[in-house]
């Protein structure tokens, strides 16, 4: 396929949080397998619901904590359905998929004393958000799939909430130095697993 | 309290599935607590998401369930907020709640073995559900409180609906003597878990 040329077509929003700018070499493999990327997608809006739910699960007793991640639960399984929609006008069944090492990898930074524990998984979840929203970005460019596109664009309205209702959610617990220290940290750390890219396409390879 | 006489008020509608009456004991019980049942509600309706969740990740290669199983979940998160909100509006914080053996009971009779697994898991959780809406419609007729009653009766509508979405999976999977048989078996093990009140005020006490 022809070489992509990112920073002369529409510019990308740029995403605080993140330390690195996602690859042409990731954007050109997952152009070319869009049926592995949606159902990679798919397994990652689902466990993302997951993940919320466990969060709000865990912290039960903390007020206000409930009432952002049910909702945000219920957004990605959503956005879940909509995905599998997809999939399905295609013909193609969601199939289970080896996870690249990336969300393992992030979660193995998860401190296990509190509160440590919950700014890392708000900071994580936030990050994890955060890349999800970059390349849909650039998915809502630059696939030739129109049908893709769309999607994309439809799915960015409300992630782009999402990496900011982590952010709200250590900010209102956290000291502000702590919070930014700790993300800078971890943010580093996500930019290096995605230096190197993973031989599958996925959406976080 | 005076004792409730249920069989001279509005009647309730009979589910199929059970093979019991919830007692007045129970409804008087719940009656008198009405923030502890309300705060075991909250916690039922998170469990069912949650269970609704796991289930679909279980099977994901199953066509249609993930189709039926994530608006589900996605339901019972709407239906666990409606109920966190009334029970903030009471200046009442959600707290944890020591369960009753009822849901550990029913998980044991899962048999380890597919398919009877998936089976027994569906008919376990519409069981749960049948019971659900027969004590929401008996608090929808009978709370003292008409939040509460408005509060029933609107999530009667939808959860009239679970159980039916678990029987018409089983149905649509299995042989229809199989379904029966084994139905029956666990409605009676499900009525017997309640033919003694639980001492503390729960949905499934």
């Amino acid at each position: 396929m022809k070489k992509l040329s990112i920073d002369q077509a529409q510019p990308i929003k740029k995403i605080k949080w993140l330390v690195s700018d996602t690859s042409e070499e990731w954007l050109a493999q997952a152009i070319e397998s869009p049926i592995e990327i949606l159902m990679d997608h798919a397994h990652c809006e689902r466990k993302a619901a997951g993940s919320a739910m466990q969060l709000m699960f865990r912290y039960l007793a903390d007020p206000g904590l409930a009432d952002v991640l049910s909702p945000l639960a219920r957004e990605e399984l959503e956005h879940f359905e909509m995905v599998l929609q997809i999939l399905q006008s295609r013909g193609k069944a969601l199939l289970p998929l080896a996870a690249p090492p990336y969300g393992s990898l992030l979660a193995k930074k998860v401190r296990s004393q509190e509160p440590q524990r919950m700014l890392d998984s708000f900071l994580i979840s936030g990050l994890i958000e955060a890349r999800s929203h970059e390349r849909m970005s650039l998915l809502a460019s630059y696939s030739p799939d129109r049908e893709m596109r769309n999607l994309y664009r439809k799915l960015l309205e409300s992630e782009a909430r999402h990496f900011g209702i982590f952010w709200k959610l250590a900010e209102n617990r956290f000291n502000s130095d702590m919070v930014t220290s700790r993300l800078n940290e971890l943010a580093q750390f996500e930019a290096n697993i995605l230096s190197e890219l993973y031989p599958k396409p996925r959406m976080h390879s």
